[in-house]
């Protein structure tokens, strides 16, 4: 007893929901230009809508009279839906690659403090094996009182470094306003868990043609994650590498709950490659080197983790920042984790 | 373009399922004499199961090839249901109600340390016009070097407490090894929070002749704290007192996260009356009178609620315990708000 | 065995910390101007760290070798802390005041949508005794394909609804850029809660001659909250409301979990008055009003709602808003709550 | 200025606290026979309490006037502690073995549905190098109409596939009114996860001469999962196996947040061997191999997880359970993983 159709999502009509309600509901469904299936029965009546996705989506289905629920059947997302592009993507920077089998490797202090801290740490990375240098210039933080970053200033040692070492430069975007100092310098534009929902962030990175690291809220489930997504490549730029730096839930023994289910989940549901920050999630430089080889065995793309020539020193997430002194044997084993996988350093 | 029928639940196929799944699907629903409605589409194919939700709770369909996801549109408890019982349920102990404008008023010692300690709360509280008195004999303690009740004595205390007020006691069940000593002493039993989900002793009060009052678990969601009260009522006991008394969170300035939106919901879903226990949310005295009062707002059904004569020597919680010498105050402005929204002391 | 100081944060040294380790923290607070008491123990030694509050924020103590945990003693708040400013700070905008005794009613649309709407809704809200007028002209949504608000053309509406009824307008602010549009218009600015750590948009707003009503984030503690408070405040401006609007937890019958146990706790800690949002904690409009009770009933200084004339062709929120022809009996019963507590509605 | 003695916790004081409530807490720690160390401040006043951890647990520190927060220094645990048993312990049944280096593998139906699908998966697994045998007899379900398992005869169809495969058997006690039953039968008694604080089972399994296998209840912190632990070791039996399956969070796209995070401060806090059970914690098959190596490459001692000849057909979790007929191809990319940890399988 097949009917034809495309149901994008279906009405769910309450108990207690008369027939004038029913018909209410497909009447506006028609209006919109979106036909519906119906399904009545003893205690629920079920309505398919068809239509186009984005004709859906206006309309306030939830609120009409005697609907009890809207389940969507598609997914919200589209142009970063692995379902509508199987291929997956690879992001590059200077000849380095995140994707599809390369393993994006991205290291560096968390903060630009002076010029000689990131030049040391960019040197000692680099000597390991890192594809991508990472370092803040400006720095939300939680406090008023804390260190803000040197803003333009460490714009300016960061190319320095980036030219010492060839490494392409992973840097934060914080504010619509800084798009003209920081867009050129960056070879990689980084999104803060913070402002993972600052849409009108992600609609100028959306509009700028340089990849884009958008990191996951502490409290963004992985479709508000994907919706971010969607608004950036909505703008026009698709090169977007996501990543996974923990939730926050009532654990307190690591600052946030790394979750790498939710890494897997995302290679299934989306083509763009997914990495990890074990840094921020860990909180403690003990646990960044398991995590770190947990994300390589989960199947991420790539880590991107926080490296102080004296963390002891740091002005900035001390705890969690990896001396550079021990660089060499964290590199080694995480490497030979996504060896293990197939992977090859992008 | 309507169907007649009476989906339980929907099955959503996946874009990739052959015709082949969405046909052993079906067929696995007629074999277990349900019936299926079909919509398939361009993206998704939607089955709508239609049978006796027992039969259907049986069959295995999320794991069945090609199944992406199974929503159910019938709520999987029945007798606790307030859609197919919509008069409220009243509970009843010794005389004292609570539920359908009974607003029940439990206190009383979070355990019972002394005799001294025991009877002068008891008195303290029925003096203010409570109307059931709560006093633990067997405690869970997280620490195993905490104190952990004085048990059989305690409840020979609470009954000498029970004979001097006449209030009716509410007292916990722990173990399915004490019901012969706890069954007949407790007018009201109650099931602590971090047993919810222990199915076994939920069968037990099921089919003892008193009244339960059912804790929410720390992580339980509205939807397993009705299952539970489900399990109850299955074995022929449905009177059934539920009582919210925080969840689980991030935040950390209370111990637990007061959830007096899952209150709202729960008089919505379910005839049973719904009470709330602000102490063990609150964790501290100077909270416990505004989460009361804000309980009895949402449209609680009554509070439950610890007192001491000296909280400071209170071998157990402490520090969210109302001094005797406080309580009227208390109750007087919890009963304010109660009788504002046209509830009568129970 | 007293000893005098003023430690502000205790430095907890590992079980195997070595006497060079605590030498050394010692070393860096003589160093930073701050001093120290140690207590040393079998199984662990605690440093007691004496000095300005500034200054120690800047000494990344956690990462220094041996150090196990730092305990702040004080709050790491300031300006916003009812210990430092006890008396409880009123807002005021064209007459209509918060805090104090004085209870914030604001209500109107989600988003301004058409003249008509808008001032419909602000005409019967107005009847209704409301002290300000809510509506939002540029609107941040999950989605990139829903209704994002119009802008310029809404703060237009918004302010011949003010025109009309005199109501002080509350509006949110998104972006930076939109300072010069927004400030001058609004007589509340709002953050919303995904701008809650946006801390450039904290800082312009800092600046602004305009009361702040600041918006809890959905996974931000009571602390943090706090913490964005004195952002805005340490740039000059104090005149900020805290507004508790529900946080992600794993309960899914409510769309967040209103945490009014949060705001019993900020009554405490801060001189700032506290509001709640029952609407978009609930996301349905049946537990509005229980939520509203219980917030006037748990002693916040205020409440914000939505309202619609036709919630079911809302282009935003639709299942939320409370149909303007409900909304008398809606603030009667709210009303009534807070008049108990002594309030009078602002 | 060091001062001697053995701070097991820390008192603070509020800024209010007057010299007599500091002099009444005092009094209480040296009437129980323990010490206290007084620092003075401005703004907060700091006792260090020393004394024997069981003692100053019975004093209900938090409730006494002008005490603003205990601060523990010690951790509660200390059967289970690392810090005090620094070697690891290794649990050994029939010959297998988890713990220090041996990766345990435990496989097996999630529940004994008929002997036929029990024997085939045990000999299934047995072929594929597992080490023990998982399989429920008696199941805790949410629901009541869901099927609970085969019980006596359950346990009856286990030791045969035992006797045949001479994997040692790892199956759930729920009710201490059971011990008789499954004890005997049981090599590895497990403790399901909402029973991580069913106590009087905690003590049950305390007294048996058996391993334990205590999973993380999914609200469970690490540190009241080692003081579960505790419990167990407190009655004399600490050959206790922990198991992180995945904590309740707001994401849903997994069933639950599998926390590997907690894993890894777990191997640094305690001596017991810690393993993962990825398959409840993903709910879906698909899932199920990415986070096993992910456990393996976070340092864990071993996985459990579910397989099925026909997981479509199974009574339980079936969306979860690996298809027997991929076993071989799942436990050779866990071995791989262990063996780069230079693990042996135990």
């Amino acid at each position: 007893m097949a009917i034809t159709g495309a149901p994008e999502l279906l009405i769910v009509m309450g108990a207690s929901a008369t027939q004038d309600q029913v018909d209410e509901v497909i009447a506006r469904l028609d209006e919109a230009g979106c036909s519906a299936f119906v399904t009545p029965g003893r205690e629920a009546t079920v309505i398919g809508a068809i239509g186009e996705r984005e004709l859906l989506a206006t309309l306030p289905l939830e609120g009409f009279a005697g609907v009890e629920q809207v389940l969507p059947i598609l997914k919200p997302y589209k142009l970063v839906s692995r379902e509508l592009s199987p291929d997956p993507t690879v992001i590059e920077a200077r000849g380095r690659r995140i994707g599809d089998g390369y393993f994006g490797f991205i290291a560096g202090p968390c903060t630009v403090e002076t010029r000689d801290q990131t030049l040391e740490t960019a040197r000692a990375v680099a000597a390991e094996g890192v594809t991508m240098l990472r370092g803040g210039a400006f720095k939300p933080r939680t406090s008023p009182y804390a260190f803000q970053g040197l803003g333009d200033e460490a714009l300016e040692i960061l190319q320095e470094a980036r030219a010492e070492t060839g490494l392409p430069l992973v840097t934060e975007l914080m504010d619509p306003r800084h798009v003209e100092a920081v867009v050129p310098v960056a070879d990689v534009i980084q999104i803060g868990a913070r402002n993972m929902q600052n849409f009108m962030l992600l609609a100028e990175v959306g509009r700028a043609d340089k990849p884009v690291l958008l990191k996951r809220g502490p409290s963004a489930s992985v479709e508000e994650l994907l919706m971010a997504a969607e608004y950036v490549a909505r703008e026009g730029n698709e090169r977007i590498v996501l990543c996974e730096r923990g939730i926050k839930t009532f654990e307190r023994t690591t600052r946030y709950t790394l979750d790498l289910g939710s890494v897997a989940v995302l290679k299934h549901e989306t083509h763009l490659p997914v990495i990890v920050d074990p840094s921020h999630a860990a909180g403690r430089r003990d646990l960044v080197l398991p995590l770190a080889r947990a994300a390589a065995a989960v199947g991420a793309d790539g880590i991107i983790v926080e490296s102080h020539p004296s963390p002891e020193e740091a002005l900035c997430d001390g705890p969690q920042q990896i001396p550079t002194a021990e660089f060499g044997e964290f590199a080694r084993e995480v490497r030979q984790v996504a060896e293990l996988l197939g992977k090859q350093i992008g």
